[in-house]
Formats: structure tokens, C-alpha cells, sequence
């Protein structure tokens, strides 16, 4: 194993749980800075209604304004039909689709059952294809609900083929609420394996409870090569009721640097587009790797051993 | 594998840390609290020089107000033979000898080089089990040195085969910094396990760049059964200059828990500790799991589903 893809969700799955909203200059200046730091897939938006997540109601202006450069691919979350018609009229180039693998999720989230969701996700692959773009699909709670609690991976593992055959390219496994443990992750992935080649997955894990990159860690011996972070660990404030971060790009970052995994990421320059993001929400973000990079300039600056 | 023992050491390696200098009748309530959710293993304070560390100065005090309660035992760091001398005076069950595996974090922890200290650690160790007591062996800078980087796993062997001679029980390998990845981790104690058996080690990790439960995952896929955590990742504030916590007992347990690992500890009991002393020391604590479980709390109180 010599490199894993990060995917880059601060901007869409970071931004739409601050409760701080970002001018669009501010969100095209931190898509500069990630291209700066060789992070080439930025998931940077949804086209969900604005009225659910009003952080990202810029998404097509925002797409308008985004650094071009080669090599680099800029994604955003596409709920239905009427998301779909204002994604394409933007130069975003692929889209993701989700869903949750527990219906009570599902239904609180999307306000629509499981059922009825396929043909809704169906729709947008089939017409976002014909456009030439390809779609990537979310399921959420795959490793636990908070409603339901256990989720049976035989309805993952059923949720997954219907997307693949759909036409999606990759799934990434959510751990939406941050309870998954190493068992868990085997369990699942194991089973899944089983029906999809690891290619095809990828994982995402919140830090809420702190385990992402131990989880990050399983997956990745059980051959999955895509794992989805957000910078400074953003998304839902640590101090607050309900928090729940994805894992910090940095936190990823260094963990698979350390353990000889490329990730064409560097360090220090996705740290200051952290840095950045921390003063324009006003809090310190809660990487840990961010802080101790943070603190390394510190002491350098004040000339310490 | 059913069962991990965790030694709880915040009140000696998270308080020495905290510019707070608690109260002793505080450090003595944390302690009753720390037995309340079932912790048996604490170690409770320091008898190095008051002047290094002001914020156990109290250790004699302190020792004589524990709570004793069959089952819990009490453990003190001990440097050298006057520290020894203070600690005999007190109730205090065990004692802990400390050096690190590179020369220059040695120096500038003990003020001695590492050939220098070995005799005032055997002296220590020799009048403790005169005096019928255990010692335990901590090497700090076992997987990284801030001074010189790398440290030659060579080093660390012949470090532990010398406490284990000196009569040591334990050796309990501190990732001092925070640096240790899975890769590192493994290709020390695979050596080490060549030397030195798994029930005579201990995992340390502090949780610095948010890899201290990918190590302990890994070292516990290694025989170790026995880990040392703080209460609230105690030790290091993650929001100042060299920050540097150990893992936080509450992420420790959430995790063996969910993995079907016995540890003993009441997660939310033990959560009610930490959030005293988050009041005593005026900041939260960096334990994701904690404060995710005063998330829950305040939904709760709040109605919320």
C-alpha cells in the first residue's frame, strides 16, 4: 500500500453543521488553500433546499467562483431532481447522492422512507450520467443509528448493491454519529466485501467519540483506499451538546504519513488554511495535529528548544 | 481477551501538567470519585522535588486524606531516595521509577545521564521491596524524543532488561510526545516482546496528535493487557503550546467497552469526575467521549429526542 485518496468534505459536511456562515469569498479562499496543500477531491457544497442548510445556500455562487486548476475535482451533495437542475447549471464536476441505512434516520433526515427514496436517487444518477458526471453515494448511520441504534449490515450490504447498481461509483460508509469501534468496522466491512470490491467503498468517520482513526486504521487493512476527513476536524463544536466532527484531514494526514501511506497532502499548508477557517468561525478547531502544528510555530517563534 | 486494566494516572501525570494547582481536599474528592466508577489502579501523586512540580507538592498530605477502600491501590512516582524517603512516611501502596530512552530527554527531565540514574533507580527499587513495596518502571520517549527524534529500539530493550533486573514489575512504554503511529508501535514491541513478556508492559499514550487509541488497539493486538489513561485526557491544555495530554481513561473505556473488553469503569460515573474538575480548572476537557456523553446529558435534561 503506497497512497490513500483523501476526499476533502470540510467545506460541505464541515460548513453545514457551524452554526457560524461563511461568506462565499472566505469559502473560495479556503478552496485555494486546499489546493495549495495537494488536496485534489473537495467536496465543496450541496444543492440541498437552503431553507435545511442555509450555511450552504451560496452553493451556486460558490461553484461559480471556485479555482480552477488541474487535477483537481470539486464535488457537492445532490439530494433530488430539483438539486440536480440547479448543480448542472454550475461547472461542479461529480455529484454525491445519500441516503441513511436506518429508515428512522432516513425519514428525519431526507423526510421521505427508504422506498421512497431509491427512485429520488435513481432519477438524479440516471439524468447527472447523461450529463456526464459521475455520482458517488452516501449512507449514513451505517454503523450505528441514533434512533434505531444497531443497524444490520444485511441492509447496508442491500442499500450498497442498489446505489452500485444505479450507477454509483463509490460509496462512502458513514459513521454519522461517531460510535463505530474496530469490531464494528471489521463486521461490516467484512460482510460487505463479500458483495463489493473495496475499491468501490470508502469510509467516513466523525470523531466524536474519538475512534475515527483507529476505524480509519481497520478499514484500511481490510483494503479500503478512500477515506473522507475535513479539515481542522470542523463540523459540530466539540464543546457542544451534540457535537460531532468529521475526522480532522490533518489528524489523517499525519497518521498515514507516519505509517509510509502518500497522500500528496501536505501538513503544514493545510494547517494555515486552518488557521484561517478558525478565525473567521472564532473558535480553535478541534484537530488534534492542527493544535500541535499550531503550537511547534509557537515555540519556534519564541525561539524555545 | 476479556479484561484490560487501565491505571489511571491523572491525578499525577494530568495535574502536573495543569498551570491549576488544585486544592487537596479536591484531589482528595477526585480520588472518591475515581473509586465510586470502579477505577483500582490510581496513581495518585509524585514525590519528586516540590519545586519541579508545585502542583503535587501536597503528596504527603494528600496520601494520608485518600480514601482507602479494599481493592483500590495508590501509586506514587518516587525519583530517587529522598523522594523515597517522603514516601514511606505514607500510606501509598506502590511506587514508580521513571527515566527516558533518550539521553537528552533524560537530561533535561532528571538532570542526570541515563548511565547516572540507573543506580539511584536501583537504589529506590531495592528499599521499596525492602519496605515491601512494588515498583513499577515508566521509559518515557519509548516511541519518539522531542531532542533527538527517532530513539533505537536497541535502547529501549536494554533500558527495560536493566529495571527488570533492578526487580521492576512493570515497564510502562510512554509515548511521551504523542508521536507513535501503529507501524511504530508494532516494530517496537516486536522486539521487545522477544525480551520482555506482554504481562510486564504497559501501554502510555498521550493522545497529542490524536493517535493514542490506534496505538492502544494495536499494542492490545500485541498481548498488552494493561493501559494508563487520565481522566479527561487530563494533562496539557489541547488549545496551548505544547499541549500534550494523555488519553483520556473515558475514550479508553468507551472504546474497550464497545470492543468487548471488560474494564471495570463506570463510563458515566467516571464522566461526573471529570466534569468537577473541568469546574476546579476552569476549561473543558479534551475527552471527545466525555464531553459526547454531556451532550447526551443535556438533551435529555433539554427533552431533546
Amino acid at each position: 500500500m503506497t497512497r490513500v485518496t483523501i476526499v476533502e468534505v470540510g467545506l460541505r459536511d464541515g460548513l453545514q453543521n457551524e452554526s457560524v456562515i461563511l461568506p462565499v469569498e472566505v469559502k473560495r479562499r479556503i478552496a485555494e488553500g486546499l489546493i495549495r496543500a495537494g488536496v485534489k477531491e473537495i467536496e465543496a457544497t450541496s444543492f440541498v433546499h437552503p431553507r435545511w442548510v442555509p450555511q450552504l445556500a451560496d452553493a451556486a455562487e460558490l461553484a461559480a467562483q471556485l479555482p480552477r486548476e488541474q487535477g483537481v475535482r470539486y464535488r457537492a451533495l445532490v439530494p433530488n431532481a430539483k438539486g440536480l437542475e440547479r448543480a448542472l447549471s454550475t461547472p461542479i464536476d461529480e455529484y454525491a447522492v445519500f441516503l441513511s441505512a436506518s429508515e428512522t434516520h432516513n425519514r428525519k433526515n431526507i423526510n421521505k422512507s427508504i422506498d421512497e427514496t431509491y427512485p429520488v436517487l435513481a432519477e438524479v444518477v440516471e439524468r447527472a450520467q447523461a450529463a456526464g458526471k459521475r455520482v458517488r453515494g452516501y449512507v449514513s448511520t451505517v454503523f450505528g443509528c441514533p434512533y434505531e441504534g444497531d443497524v444490520p449490515v444485511s441492509q447496508v450490504v442491500r442499500m450498497c448493491e442498489r446505489l452500485i447498481e444505479m450507477g454509483v461509483y463509490e460509496i462512502s460508509l458513514g459513521d454519522t454519529i461517531g460510535v463505530a469501534t474496530p469490531k464494528k468496522v471489521k463486521e461490516t466491512l467484512e460482510v460487505l466485501l463479500r458483495h463489493i470490491p473495496a475499491e468501490r467503498l470508502a469510509g467516513h468517520f466523525h470523531d466524536t467519540r474519538g475512534t475515527a482513526l483507529v476505524n480509519a486504521y481497520v478499514s484500511l487493512e481490510m483494503g479500503i483506499r478512500t477515506l473522507d476527513g475535513a479539515f481542522g476536524g470542523l463540523g459540530g463544536c466539540p464543546y457542544a451538546p451534540g457535537a460531532s466532527g468529521n475526522v480532522a484531514t490533518e489528524d489523517l494526514v499525519y497518521f498515514l504519513e507516519q505509517e509510509g501511506i502518500e497522500t500528496g497532502i501536505d501538513l503544514e499548508t493545510l494547517c494555515r488554511v486552518s488557521v484561517e477557517v478558525q478565525k473567521e468561525i472564532g473558535r480553535p478547531l478541534s484537530s488534534k495535529v492542527l493544535q500541535s502544528v499550531i503550537a511547534t510555530w509557537s515555540s519556534v517563534g519564541k525561539g524555545e528548544s
